[in-house]
């Protein structure tokens, strides 16, 4: 696969690309971590924009795709909709179109965020970034929807194997479990972690107390997903039961399908999720796995998902995942927006 | 005439520069199109600042001067009013006169944007722009006030030149047409178009509903600068009969001159132009004409100043002159803050 | 010293520096003036990112960092913590180590401002921002907290010296003097310049009405540092009587100890702060000087601070003063965060 091969092409969700594509972008991250401001990769964008625009606002997503934009020597417009006049249900302005063919003609990229409070029910926020890939003549860039978050699966896969020391990461087991919170997220980060990983071999357990289900077609597709490559996928309602011989373990809160009935019910999300006190990653669980890595797509918000000791322990490798998500993002940038 | 002519100068409307510097910019904004990225003058502006001040929020002008910017090697500062704590008839804060000193130290250029809810009378916007560039010693280039819009015109005229595959726009008529709407337009765009493509010698055609009236000075001028150049001008109040033989419709909403009677009257005058349903740009009027180019400075309001099958349709050349918005300010800021 | 001495230092306080380490700054500083856009200083931090995290909205504070990063081929990210999720008393969100922790992956450096309205008792944002340099790995500079702003003292001294047309400022006299005003200001700037002069040995008279007493702790250091210089301190509680043979006069308002009683009391300062009418900076007080040089870290509230005519004269620095602001910080940032 050439280099050019990804040119033009949006990334919504690591599932719509090949293995191999993704690897190129992994490889790519890697030599950039290494070499991080020489002249090699350091001018691949030099005087392109990259516009970011933010329905949701969000530091970290903000702060990498700013910080890769300039390392590449492009800038990174930071907009948020509420300048936009952009056309509502309920009021006059410039329709998705007629903004994405404009900004085709000013960028050379384009990212969006959109979940949360921002939608009024499940799956919009995706659908909304795929409206502006469908009239944008630029590559569109998922920066986070309520579905998917290619760039942070991606950032993950590398923590990963710069820990494990090795590429490969069949036969690992992950545990992606459910902790309980006062921030009531959205499915993106799990989901993608769950299609990317299930690709890549991983052995797969879920775990959330009742009334935590994920999307039915995702988890249909990591069944799918890992059934092609012959590893494993349970579901487990246990907040203990998964930790038994796990080498990952990601906890991470998520809010409940019906956190958009009648409305983003925030609130009311947050009261029901903190009463599962038991749903914490803490130094007990952790001795019951295979020396764990402890993973987490930040903010944590410590003392619910996970306890300081493991969040700050040895075995944790948030910060680094979290720099990786500058390194994927320079090359996912450099490759599907660059010459 | 050399390319350091417009050092150091104001753009604040393009009655206020001769047509042979108005030139030299169009000539330059074409060569920066052919050539984007090329190095011959992506670096003019490196290293240096322009600070864009936006009272009043905008999305195409903000996003095309900082690409402008980005392209030129430069850096846009997007500045807001409310975190500068400006002196205001009820508070306390730091002079015009101070604030222009001190950008002018900072940056090689300044571009201000107000007008609409961000003015009390008809004048003011344009009168604060004056008072910026009164004490600052770096050029103030008008980014859209309550009077003018030069960048939009350079814009207008740059499309239309390429889609009649001609620089001389002699003898074409232009239809410049109110537009119902629900956005309560100020008049910058409309009047900036009719003095620029009158001094470049089209026929006007200028058709409002009765109670829309724009600057009488503006009109005047107007008057002068087609008498000047031999070519005509009339005003009706007729939705349809200005179309015959037209090479040009831009239709657009503005409000009307009671705007600001006892403050801004937004939701009123929206109310009032919504009552002017006739009043649409639609395929029947565009048949009606000598297969008139459509434009507009976008946002687009659809369906009420425009149709979608005009909007969209194969005479539409609103995304070429969005993107000229770039190519024109590349070339005003290079030629006036540029070396 | 060699160049390299300060790489990875965090600015805090000046007196926290070495007279060396900030004589190094400065010379950096003059140089970079001279020689504002030349290769030799312009590429310094090229393709680097610098975090600016505004607590509190500043126009020059953020102005002048912006257009130091873009001079020395940096970014400047603008962030504002409402946008950030920080964990507060109030609400969960992510912990300062956090935050800082994964800032230091992305960026080279990081200035915060945090004053006035933010902090809920005196000392809290200095304490904010040593919380912040403890687990960043990158340097911090302060850009202004409730007790320190030294950009802003480095910035004075800069000043006098091209005023005077010599480095040495010992036996100079400084008025340093209160003034009425409607804007509530934090000690930082005035605290600054009197710790930075003292060491440098100008003799200092700080005048200020009853009420309006400054940090002890600050006040005792002052004292020190003349001590050890062997310069004069005094303080007067008369509105006249320290002008009387000042070399330069610098007059500005700050709030009362008591503001942060029970909150900060914003409106309440003012009211008192405009009792005192005697206390500006007017032409006559001016005219008991030894032809005083003028200086005021802006924004100036006219008429109340100080005379539109003495800001605006012949003996005021205030803009040079403004743009030495840029001078020093790229130096600070070239010196700490650079190779």
């Amino acid at each position: 696969m050439t280099k050019t091969a990804l040119k033009g092409k949006d990334l919504i969700c690591t599932q719509e690309w090949s293995l191999d594509e993704l690897e190129l972008v992994l490889g790519l991250a890697r030599k950039m971590k290494e070499n991080r401001f020489s002249d090699r990769y350091s001018g691949l964008l030099r005087y392109k924009t990259f516009m970011m625009f933010f329905y949701n606002p969000s530091v970290r997503t903000r702060q990498s795709f700013e910080a890769a934009a300039t390392e590449l020597g492009a800038h990174a417009q930071f907009l948020e909709p509420q300048a936009m006049r952009l056309k509502t249900k309920s009021s006059a302005g410039e329709t998705i179109e007629d903004a994405a063919r404009v900004m085709s003609r000013y960028a050379s990229g384009l990212g969006i965020r959109i979940l949360e409070d921002k939608i009024e029910a499940y799956g919009e926020g995706d659908e909304l970034i795929r409206e502006y890939a469908e009239y944008a003549t630029i590559p569109v860039i998922n920066m986070a929807d309520d579905k998917f978050h290619p760039c942070q699966a991606l950032a993950d896969v590398m923590g990963l194997r710069e820990a494990f020391g090795s590429e490969d990461l069949r036969g690992k087991k992950l545990l992606q479990i459910w902790g309980h919170g006062a921030l009531a997220r959205s499915w993106c980060s799990v989901q993608e972690s769950l299609l990317l990983n299930s690709r890549l071999g991983m052995d797969i357990t879920l775990a959330y107390p009742p009334g935590y289900d994920l999307d039915p077609e995702v988890i249909q597709q990591v069944q799918a997903n890992c059934a092609a490559v012959g590893s494993s996928f349970e579901i487990v309602d246990d907040s203990r039961a998964g930790y038994g011989g796990a080498d990952v373990v990601y906890s991470r809160n998520w809010m409940s399908p019906n956190a958009y009935e009648g409305g983003f019910n925030k609130q009311l999300e947050i009261e029901k999720a903190l009463k599962h006190r038991d749903w914490i990653c803490d130094e007990a669980r952790m001795a019951l796995t295979n020396r764990a890595l402890y993973i987490h797509p930040m903010p944590v918000d410590r003392g619910h998902e996970v306890t300081d000791g493991v969040a700050s322990g040895p075995r944790s490798i948030i910060y680094d995942i979290a720099e990786n998500r500058l390194h994927v993002q320079k090359a996912v940038m450099a490759l599907t927006m660059g010459d």
